[in-house]
This record gives structure tokens, C-alpha cells and sequence, in this order.
């Protein structure tokens, strides 16, 4: 427990987020988890351990081991895929590797290049509902969840979005009409729908670059790292959250901020009295007919993390793109309804996303915005898409009936390090596949 | 992190291993964990909570819940099921009920009441290959995998017979042969063949009614209790094993302890390059044609508990007991080669069973023996058996046809506390369903 600070301001420190300037990349070439000899053996020698108890299990290149195994370091539950017959996802290979695509610098590059400078660990690619390109590399395997980091959100806001379709959830409702408990809280005065598209004024830093960001509280609280000794903050989410203090005001600007999401679980939880992992694996995973089960990172009393704490299987995960693609339909059923997914695909106000103040490199066209937890560059393809925060993907582009779902371990916390290239490569892809 | 030793001791005095006189127990109805609330609510209120931490979760009446919870507690491997088809469990209902039996007390008792007495969660009958009486009561549902403690152990067992017949590790051969770090340990001078039927002098007491038992020092290194402040003994199985010291001889009598089964564990991971969760998904889950994956709960390293850390679905265990039944060969393929199902079936030497000085009340007769962490009991029927200390079963009678699949959260970790009401009724059916 002795190294716990050391390591989180170390992985604090080896990130940046938002920053301008990229610092130096280790070579992903040398970034190998089988290579490195991450937990080979019985027992793996001692500096090839990775462990939860002192951080290094989330300290790059740890991570591109751990990413693919992060039951095995913390407690999880279940997202069951159900009882029956996966669905098929018919096959149509296409060598991709050589398609060439000027990046986000202007220079040339393939697509093999792209995955292996994203630190791509599986990727699959699915073209008009067939799967024509499917990789994986280091520790990835298909039927082993990957931590899907902020796609969790995606996944928590769709359901939020259904639940409201349903009648289940009242997004104009107050945020304490399900959650008594933020009274006192930045939520005090907030509605479910501010929360669901994060226009929440609140005092949380996201800036994995600040040993001091409140994400690492966050995390402290949730049980995803580890905690220093005499340690007295919260000890699961619901302490964490009651205690955000309110900072600006709700609904002016969108504001990414992963308490949004953990809020939205509760309310979720709460609105049909079942936990995230039952309502995901009821209302989507089972009937999409996931290959394999999925799982949330619970915190000490069983909590899941809806802000990022899902491990998807790859294939799986490409299930849901495909599904959101067509309107909500897929392996024979009405999944989604279609007017969620209309109402994600129009996307929220961009005069909100504006405010966020990107830096113009990330490539957000003035129509872009945050609806239910979802990207949605309302650009000329219409591409909506789930993000992680070291380069996991849910890319959806409805006009090149194109999906992507993608895995990496990015070092880089930060959409900076990966988005602009890796969707500089998607986008010569579906003018490509639209040729 | 202050209760830690209270709640350890408090559950070693709460129980009774090998008692001759029983204590008295909780009223089975008061301890449904539906109607007592664990972990209902969001969050749960706080005395309903069911966490690692503090040790409440193997506490009785909270182990009612968290048997079928523990991946929400601790960190856990996957072992797959595969991606095929579940193979087909025939149902053909029978209602047993009203079974009348004799008790091991002399007692006229039903079926139903032995349930009920032995803190069942579920139950499966298999007669004939059909189910005919499938059971979940409290936190058990078909699909949650429960906790199957030294259940574990007869999988163990059965994988390394299985490599000793591909001819993958040699029984014969020293356990220094695969292990040379236990040269200075009580397994240095011992044999596989040893390890593998429990024959082994080692300082190790199993005795759950004792606090400072060593089965905590091993429950600790594993992961599987919260640590105390300052503490400072091994921190995984494998430096706990290294540190075992030799006490009489081994080869000469039976002593059921946990750390022969980790021990075996760790061999067969060195003996094949693999790990315990990938050989068992490999060589047994995947062809069973399971319908849910298991797991095992892994130590701060990674390690696979060999010695009790298996949670199984019951109804896969249930298909487990059947392809043991059939001489190994179930789902269309020779899972188990015949000749491991035989060597099992016919036991080990019961004289050294008999040094291991059971109670004449626990049944043992005669031909009891204990062979690749198998019970054996050489009865009338040729029963044989999986068996958990807190009254999990896979209970195989060839003559009747008959497998039981039993999972239960008995309060006493003991054998004395429910193997004699339990064969009383097992028995009995045996009887019935071979009139």
C-alpha cells in the first residue's frame, strides 16, 4: 500500500488531457503485453506482476495487459447474455491494412499504422452488417471483455433514454425526485435531462493531468484504485456523489464530466428498482444476442461504475453499433425504440457543446453535440459514436452503413492523443467503402 | 479495515468443524436473504450491506446472499463456456417433495424439510440423465454461479488425472519436479501422486472453529479475508505454500487439507504452461456444452483458488456430476477418458482413510476412500462425490443413475453439520427412484 500515491501521481502525471501539445509517445512497438512478459508464469516474476494493490494495474504499458483482464484485479458483476443463440454476424473480409488516408498532421499513413499508433488492441470493422476486417493483438482475445472506459456512459444514457420512452423515467423531472439524497448537492436544482446530455454546473475536474482532479476521488470512491493508508474519503459512489458542490449553473454549457453518468446510474436504478448490470443485460445484451456475458467494476458495496466501468466483449460490443446503425433493430427485434435513436442522432444543442471550448484539432464541425451520452457530429455522414477514454470506440456512420467498434490502451488519458487520428482513418474508410 | 480480525474470529467461533456435538442453529426460514434485505436498494441500507471489507460477507445469515454474489466481492477469472450450443438437460418433473426418509437421527423427514434444514439455495436431480426436480430458493437463480468451495478441489483433481493420462505430468514423479521452490517446504520430499489423494504430512489445520487455524493464514494469502492493519504474512498462495512445514509423514493416512489442492493447482499450471481457469475451460466447460461460464476468485496475483475458489452455475455443475456418471463421456464426447472416471470410482486405500478418524456418525463404511480429491464411498450403490463445506454437492450414484447438484449456505463449515441428513436423503431417493 506503501507506493499508492506514488502510482496514481505517476499515472497522473503520464497523462495529459486536452493538452496542446502531445508529449512524447513510447513506441507502441515496445508496448507489447505478451513481449513484456505481463503475468506469464505461475507465479509471473516479480517486476512482470500486475496488481491492483499498487496501482500498477493502471499504469501504461500495464495497461495493455490489464485493460483485458480487470475482473481479475477487481470485484465485478455480471452482464448476462442470456440463454440463447448468439446472433450472426455474417463475414465478408476485406484487406484493409494497406488503405491509405492522410492523418491528422497531413501526412500519410494505413490503417495498420493507425492501429498500431493508437495502441489498438482489437478492432472490428462491420460494413453493411458484415464483418469485413477483425483484429486482435497482445492481450485482447474475443471473448474476453475489454474495459470499454467512458463507452459505459453510452450504454447508461440509452437506457435512460429508453426508460424515459417508456414512461419509467420523467427526464423533466427534478434529478431529486429520484435521489432525495443530492438535495444538498450540485444536483440540488438540476433535471435528469441536464444530467443526461452533462449541461450540469459542478466542481469536478476531470483532468487526469492534475493529481489533484476530482476523477481520482471518483475512482478512489468506486473502488478502482487503490486507497492510501488512513485513508477517510467515501467508500463507494453514493458518498461521493452526495458530496459535489455546485459551480456555474445547469443547462447553459455542456460540460463532459463522468458524475453526470454515475448519477444517471442511480436514477436509473432507482426510476425501475433493478441494478445497471439487470437492466442492460434485460433490455439490450440479451437481446442482441451477445456471444459472450459482459461486466461491470463494482465498488465496495456492489455499485456499479455507469461512468466507466463496463468490460465488453469486442464483437459484442460491435452488436450494439450495428443495432444503434439501424434505427434500434436488430436480431429480429425492436431493441432500441427508433425515436431514441432518432433523438441521439439529431443530437443536443451545439451552442451548449460549443461552450466546452475544444481545441479546433479535435475536428468538432459547428453542428457538433452530446445527446444522451453520445457523440454526435451531425457532419455530413452522420456519425455518432461512444468514446473511452484511451481509445475505445463505438463509431457509428449511418450514411456508409459503416460501424466500428475498437479497443486500445492508449498511455495518453485523453481524446487529443487518439481521436484525430484515428478518425481521420474512419473517415478515409467510409469514403472508401462508399467509392 | 478495524472489524477485520473481530469478524474473522467471529465466523471461526460461529462454526464447528468435525464437533461432535452440534451447536444450535438458526431457524432456516429467519435466514432468507430475500426476506432479511442484503443488498436491496441503491444504495443498500447499512446494515443490510454485504462487503469484503469488514469480512460480513462470510458471515452467516450474509453468506445466504453472497454465495451467489462472490465475483461482486472479489476479483475473479473467467472460465468460458465456450461459444457452442448448450447441451441438452432432458426434464421429465417429478415432485419429491413429500419423500419420506429416515433421518440420521432416526426421525421420519421429507425431502423438502432436508432442504430447508440444510441451508439449501438450490438443488438438481438428474435420474437417468432427466432432470426431475430442479430448485433456487433466496439469492440463487440458474444463471448466478455459487460459491462451491472444495468442490473446487474434485475439478482439480480430475484435470491432473486427465494429464496424467495424456501423459502431461507424471503422478509418480516428486512434486520438486514441477515446483522446485517447494524443495525447502513439507512437499519437498512428497509425490504428486501424494498431493493428489491427500497423503501428506503437513502443519495445516483445517479446523474452521479455530482462529488461529492456518486455513485463515492460507484464506488471507489468497485474497479471500480482508487483511488485517500492519499485516505482513504472504500476500499470495504461492508464498504461503513455500512456508509450509512438514508434520508426520507423508504416504501413510488420509488429511483433508486445503493446501494439498493448491498445491496440485500449481502443479498442473506448471506442468502445461496454463492457467487453472483456461485448462478448465479448455478441457472440461467448453465440451460439457455448459450453459454459463464459471469462475474462479484469484489471489492479489492473479492465482487461481484451486482449493475452493470455483463459483459454478448449478446447472453445469449438475452436468459435470452426469458426464462423471457416463464414464466421462457426455454431450457426444469422451470429456474424461473412462480410464480416470474408473481409477476415481474405485477409490483410493481406504486404511489410509481410516487414519484420517471420522466419526462413525459421518457413515463412512468400510471401503471409504479419498482418491484425485474425490469421496469415494465404495458403498452398495458406488456413490461418489463432490463435496463443499458449507454443503455443496455433486453427488453421483451409478447404480440409481442418479446426480445431485447441491448448493448450499450451511451456517457450520462441516461436514458433521450436513453430509449425514443430506446422504439420509439421497439414499432414500436412490431407493425410490430404483424400486
Amino acid at each position: 500500500m506503501k507506493v499508492t500515491m506514488a502510482a496514481v501521481t505517476a499515472l497522473a502525471l503520464s497523462s495529459a488531457c486536452l493538452a496542446q501539445t502531445a508529449p512524447a509517445l513510447p513506441d507502441p512497438a515496445g508496448t507489447d503485453p505478451k513481449a513484456l512478459g505481463w503475468m506469464q508464469g505461475f507465479p509471473p516474476a516479480a517486476d512482470k506482476v500486475v496488481t491492483f494493490g499498487n496501482g500498477s494495474f493502471y499504469s501504461f504499458p500495464r495497461t495493455r495487459w490489464s485493460f483485458s483482464h480487470m475482473r481479475e484485479m477487481l470485484p465485478t458483476v455480471n452482464v448476462w447474455r442470456g440463454s440463447g443463440t448468439p446472433s450472426v454476424l455474417p463475414v465478408a473480409p476485406k484487406d484493409l491494412d494497406k488503405l491509405s488516408f492522410t492523418d491528422d498532421k497531413g501526412a500519410k499513413a494505413s490503417w495498420a499504422e493507425m492501429l498500431t499508433r493508437t495502441y489498438t488492441d482489437s478492432i472490428i470493422v462491420l460494413h453493411k452488417g458484415k464483418v469485413i476486417y477483425e483484429k486482435y493483438t497482445g492481450s485482447a482475445e474475443p471473448q474476453l471483455p475489454h474495459s470499454a472506459f467512458s463507452v459505459t456512459k453510452s450504454f447508461i444514457g440509452t437506457l435512460a433514454a429508453m426508460l424515459a420512452t417508456e414512461g419509467s423515467l420523467d427526464p423533466s423531472a427534478p434529478v431529486t425526485k429520484y435521489i432525495p439524497e443530492l438535495k444538498d448537492s450540485a444536483y440540488g436544482d438540476a433535471t435528469v435531462r441536464q444530467v443526461m446530455d452533462m449541461t450540469i454546473g459542478v466542481q469536478y475536474s476531470e483532468n487526469y493531468a492534475d493529481p489533484k482532479a476530482e476523477i481520482f476521488d471518483y475512482a478512489r470512491s468506486g473502488g478502482m484504485l487503490p486507497l492510501p493508508p488512513g485513508y477517510a474519503g467515501p467508500k463507494n459512489f453514493y458518498e461521493f456523489l452526495v458530496k459535489l458542490k455546485k459551480e456555474g449553473n445547469h443547462g447553459e454549457g455542456f460540460a463532459y464530466k463522468t458524475v453526470n453518468a454515475e448519477v444517471l446510474t442511480w436514477i436509473i436504478k432507482r426510476a425501475t428498482g433493478k441494478s445497471a448490470a439487470a437492466l442492460m443485460s434485460e433490455k439490450i445484451w440479451q437481446k442482441l444476442g451477445a456471444e459472450n456475458d459482459a461486466y461491470f467494476s463494482v465498488d465496495a458495496i456492489g455499485s456499479e461504475s455507469g461512468g466507466g466501468g463496463l468490460s465488453l466483449p469486442l464483437r459484442d460490443m460491435a452488436r450494439f453499433g450495428e443495432m444503434m446503425r439501424l434505427g434500434g433493430k436488430f436480431n429480429g427485434q425492436q431493441i432500441v425504440p427508433t425515436s431514441v435513436v432518432d433523438d441521439i442522432r439529431k443530437g443536443g444543442d451545439p451552442a451548449k457543446f460549443a461552450k466546452a471550448g475544444y481545441p479546433d484539432v479535435l475536428g468538432y464541425g459547428a453542428g457538433y453535440a452530446y445527446r444522451n451520452m453520445w457523440w454526435v457530429s451531425n457532419n455530413k455522414n452522420g456519425v455518432f459514436d461512444a468514446r473511452g477514454i484511451h481509445g475505445q470506440r463505438v463509431y457509428i456512420d449511418p450514411k456508409a452503413e459503416l460501424v466500428i467498434a475498437k479497443f486500445s490502451s492508449h498511455p495518453i488519458a485523453g481524446n487529443m492523443a487518439n481521436i484525430p487520428l484515428t478518425d481521420a482513418a474512419f473517415g478515409a474508410l467510409a469514403d472508401y467503402l462508399s467509392k
